[in-house]
């Protein structure tokens, strides 16, 4: 952009750009909130046009700034920006704003919008993500950077509602971001002062600038958020102080629907179409002599950067080249790492540790043979970024060469503090951002609190790996809030998630290379604080655990198949033996992974569970899944809450023990003969 | 207490008594939390010994002081308290310490034990639930209130640690009891500088009294938690602010374990026994000259509540009684709020909508039929409280004589703001205190966020109510991140749980009633966005809908049963038509309920869903649960994520059409011939 064109086209009249797209596409809709776009449209212009180091011919660039609008619902906002910014969004995907199969759903879809960084609709997230991202720009620079070649180097910017500061997971991504020092995250606040219900005073008295100082943070208060200059000098100064490492969050005053003639600075301009009279008014009132979807040449030049982009991404592959051969090796690593791929080392240490440890094959806590496996490729992996939830010592996901992550950006392991659902949506961040593949753990009833980044994570399709340890009342005397029962059957249910419950040290290593390999989803890893028999399989055995589930013991000819997960495959294995010894032949099925076993081919699935053969499950947990499983067969499980006591004692007490299943298969094979 | 048992027992010794209690209950049950109790045992004494306005004899006199211990693992200090205090839990019990069936599992469980205010253990929500108490007191407060008859009249106490701050609930809950002025909340923060990974500072450096500030709180600052004297004069000043209207946090500086010798200020000490050597050495260094368990006489003496209480019980009942006497209404309809039974009025409105509403009748969206229903039933439930997480223009859960609840106490109707978990953890906390019913909206797929403390409330047995709208892909455009798919049958998990999903207005009251009626447990109301077709049925058919499932369409002799709910009834009774076409003769069951309806008797069970008749259930999320339902018949759902597009499209696109009812129909049929 030259002078000449910033005299020319004024900056309201840029942003007015971003309006009327906004205004329009929701009215051809008749669905969406321009309320948020067109509020934010001076906010936006300030950044995009003048700040936001991106490049629209390469959405993938590695070093582009991060933009997310955690305001989900300003999804016009954004796909305005990404329009006329030069991405490939064409206008003709404007008009299809939240039609089947367009590129403009109601909310952005990371994956689905080239530009689109995350997906955000459920507030908070997004803000979440987006400290997840600005960690990992800071753990990366930190790691790779030398002096004179500092080929990592972007902001994170968000833009965020009153919503996405009331809700909790603010508190958690914030006040962790402050602690961690985050100085390349800049939060942009459009403090509108109305929410759905409408004045937010009522409910929403925070002064946010002063718990924001709470937080560490560097805080502009007062912004008029429809004032360029201000808003420019308010970014600058956000900038200028990254070093400091205090994140930023810059309060602007702004009208909700600004410019809208009548409904501007009313909840009523949220969530609904302003109305053909409405969007005429505005045109007249802001002199925009243009028919919808129309956009004149000057405000089209204006806006787009893509010779801008191309010339900065051109310029930051210059240096990259430069320090790529200074620093070769870290240069393999980091792309090993930016390619998300699992290096043959990762996988040969599995083996190895398969083939050679007598401590896998021991009697082991599944938490326990899980830090086994950590510690065997955690070196192999620079990409994974260990943490818990502030449980640590219980779910052992820590690892002799873990280092705590610190406010200097060293570190492969983060104590995200009791934070489970804000750890969850930070790890969501650092899988998008590139270069990490995040882990983290707490106990499975906590994954309540983690539920909806979990589903995140799912629909966008991102490898986040959850470590969810005492599951179970194998947990004990930390009684009913603690022991997980629908929990397992819960994230079972969410499209596109992978819940693994191995039984023993094998198939929890096995467990950790199928969510390790699995490049398009999350895996939830369920572990046991109990030691748990190891059983031996052959080679075969062993390979099939992929197929998520397997028959472990068989017979020539069995009368009916127990089916059973993690710690109740011992008990399915003692009743087989009693069994026996009354001559009658069961087989034993471990399903470690119901959703890997349930799209495995028929013919396997077949072998396994033979139509007609009658079958039983076992799990301590909802028995609801399972019923379709073993349809007439028998489904043991507990559909009620826990109790406090020794774990041994509530295995009894609940009946999951091998006298209940052996009575189990005889009731079941009396009935059906 | 009169002075000369001051001067003879010192503070300390009391707050000892604690201590050891705590560190022995622990080493017996080799299993529990010491740190907390004996870091907080000195500000327990204070409160409990000099403030706390309660009865032992009676744990449910209405006007006792609430009190909620947020940081649940440290349950052996309430066990301690209440023990000494003289409520009716026994030293045989704290030598029970967490085994089976005692009073004192590992974390504390209200409805078990005398005393137990809430159920606390998952961190942050014995804070949310606590601020609901005092929202319930202030509003009581102000309405039954009068000059000179305090009736209402009492504080709430929380303890809570690190933990509790850290959890986004603690910024949801705390930001509300801000704004809504509830100045007889007074919150004592263990700030002992350790969480379970150790030393706080790396991961939780927030400046918690700025926080609080920044949310309208008194807070008192630098409190030493081992001087009795600044603790005292703390809680002092907080009470004599009441009137101020801000609620207050006290911060009191502590040491985790404080008392044990070589241990105390570490992390080893939060989560287990100290070990016989430490606490031989604690006694000895304490002057603790009695065995395990054992009391002196005067430690007994001096913490025993039983006569004070009582007598403080019976000043309020006589100033009650002369309230009573000068406000007979008020006093009927306290009498009935406290009671938690609803009303003949309330049953009669209900039965009037039924019979004479139009609007109920007509095409209308579950969620506007349950705004007639409110509408209709609101004047006679003075209890009622309604609210929403800052969607109450699309949960339409207010209604005419809605008045949004103030800083002063007025009100009905409450903007919880975006804020979905603390909504349904202070729902859980108003319910407790007495004199509510609390239902609270917000979309179904945010029921995610609210999750664990639906959950508590379940396990807790109370009576809230959840009005959860949009209710699938139904709600159109607004996308995945906003459909809900595995919702229902996650929700429908969760032990003692029960989810509504009603298809059309009558199906809707009848749902109100049954969740109003229910005193044991939550409900979940599941609503629909748009309109949904009217079904006529005669009496007998009405009544069943309280069963949870029943024939809504029959033939002489079906070969097939359609099992729907919600929105996709129609769908069945639209396909059953179509079939009828062709002489395929199909049951139609419509199932608002499954859990009131696999509760039934079997007979009733089996009429409806006679053992043998094919069954395809159609509902437009997982199909996991109805897998288990129709057993060899047909599941229709969706069990991928959903789509922006408007809603009449997406059922096509996912196949919830009659046609493929029809077709499912036929081919299973086919396959059972």
């Amino acid at each position: 952009m030259n002078v000449a064109e910033k005299i020319t086209v004024p900056d309201t009249r840029h942003a007015d750009a971003l309006r009327f797209l906004a205004a329009d596409a929701v009215e051809q809709a008749q669905s969406g909130h321009p309320g948020a776009p067109m509020g934010m449209a001076d906010i936006a212009q300030v950044l995009w046009r003048r700040h936001l180091s991106h490049n629209p011919a390469d959405p993938g660039w590695f070093n582009r700034d991060r933009f997310v609008l955690s305001n989900g619902h300003g999804s016009m906002l954004l796909y305005a920006l990404l329009h006329l910014s030069g991405y490939d969004l064409p206008l003709q995907e404007i008009r299809q704003f939240r039609q089947l199969h367009s590129k403009t759903p109601g909310h952005p879809e990371v994956g689905l919008t080239p530009g689109v960084e995350t997906t955000t609709g459920p507030l908070g997230q997004g803000l979440a993500n987006a400290v997840g991202m600005a960690l990992a720009e800071k753990l990366l620079a930190r790691r790779y950077n030398r002096p004179g070649h500092e080929i990592v180097d972007h902001y994170t910017y968000v833009f965020l509602g009153d919503g996405c500061l009331m809700e909790g997971i603010s508190h958690e991504a914030c006040s962790l971001a402050g602690t961690l020092g985050l100085g390349k995250l800049i939060c942009l606040y459009d403090d509108n002062g109305i929410s759905i219900d409408g004045d937010i005073s009522g409910w929403f008295g925070d002064h946010t600038p002063t718990r924001f100082a709470a937080y560490n943070w560097n805080v502009i208060a007062d912004v008029d958020g429809h004032d360029a200059a201000a808003i420019d000098a308010a970014i600058t100064q956000a900038k200028s102080q990254a070093s400091l490492n205090h994140p930023t969050l810059i309060c602007c005053r702004t009208r909700i629907g600004h410019g809208a003639p009548t409904k501007a600075g009313s909840h009523d301009v949220h969530g609904a179409p302003l109305g053909a009279d409405e969007i005429a008014a505005m045109r007249a009132a802001r002199n925009w002599h243009h028919a919808e979807f129309e956009l004149p040449q000057d405000i089209v030049n204006g806006w787009n950067a893509v010779k801008a982009g191309t010339m900065r991404q051109a310029a930051w592959q210059r240096d990259y080249d430069r320090w790529q051969a200074h620093y070769p090796d870290d240069a393999r690593e980091l792309a090993l790492r930016l390619s998300g791929d699992i290096p043959a080392d990762t996988l040969q240490e599995l083996e190895a540790l398969l083939n050679t440890s007598d401590a896998l094959h021991s009697k082991v806590a599944t938490r326990k043979a899980s830090q086994l496996v950590l510690e065997a490729i955690t070196p192999t992996l620079p990409g994974l970024l260990g943490g818990s939830a502030d449980l640590t010592g219980s779910n052992l996901t820590n690892v002799k060469s873990s280092v705590w992550v610190n406010h200097h950006g060293q570190g492969n392991y983060l104590s995200y503090g009791v934070r489970e659902f804000g750890m969850a949506a930070m790890m969501n961040g650092l899988a998008l951002h590139g270069g990490f593949i995040p882990y983290g753990g707490t106990f499975l009833t906590f994954s309540d609190y983690s539920r909806n980044a979990i589903r995140m994570a799912a629909l966008m399709k991102q490898r986040v790996i959850h470590v969810f340890t005492h599951d179970s009342i194998g947990l004990g005397e930390d009684g009913p809030t603690h022991q997980p029962i629908e929990h397992l059957g819960a994230l079972r249910l969410i499209p596109n998630n992978q819940v693994w419950r191995p039984c023993d040290g094998e198939e929890t290593a096995l467990a950790w290379q199928a969510v390790l390999q699995r490049r398009d989803g999350p895996g939830c890893l369920i572990l046991s604080r109990q030691g748990l028999t190891p059983f031996t399989r052959d080679k075969a055995q062993r390979a099939e655990i992929a197929r998520g589930g397997y028959i472990l013991h068989d017979t020539t000819q069995p009368q009916a198949v127990l089916i059973a997960t993690g710690s109740e495959v011992e008990i399915a294995m003692k009743a087989a033996s009693a069994l026996q010894d009354e001559a009658i032949a069961v087989r034993v099925v471990s399903m470690p992974c119901v959703e890997v076993f349930f799209t495995q081919p028929a013919s396997w699935q077949d072998q396994v569970l033979p139509p007609g053969l009658p079958r039983i499950s076992i799990e301590a947990g909802a028995s609801g899944f399972w019923r379709g499983v073993v349809n007439q067969g028998t489904a043991i499980g507990i559909d009620t809450f826990g109790e406090s006591a020794p774990a041994g004692q509530l295995y009894h007490y609940f009946g999951l023990t091998p006298d209940t299943v052996c009575d189990a298969v005889r009731s079941l094979l009396k009935t059906s003969q």
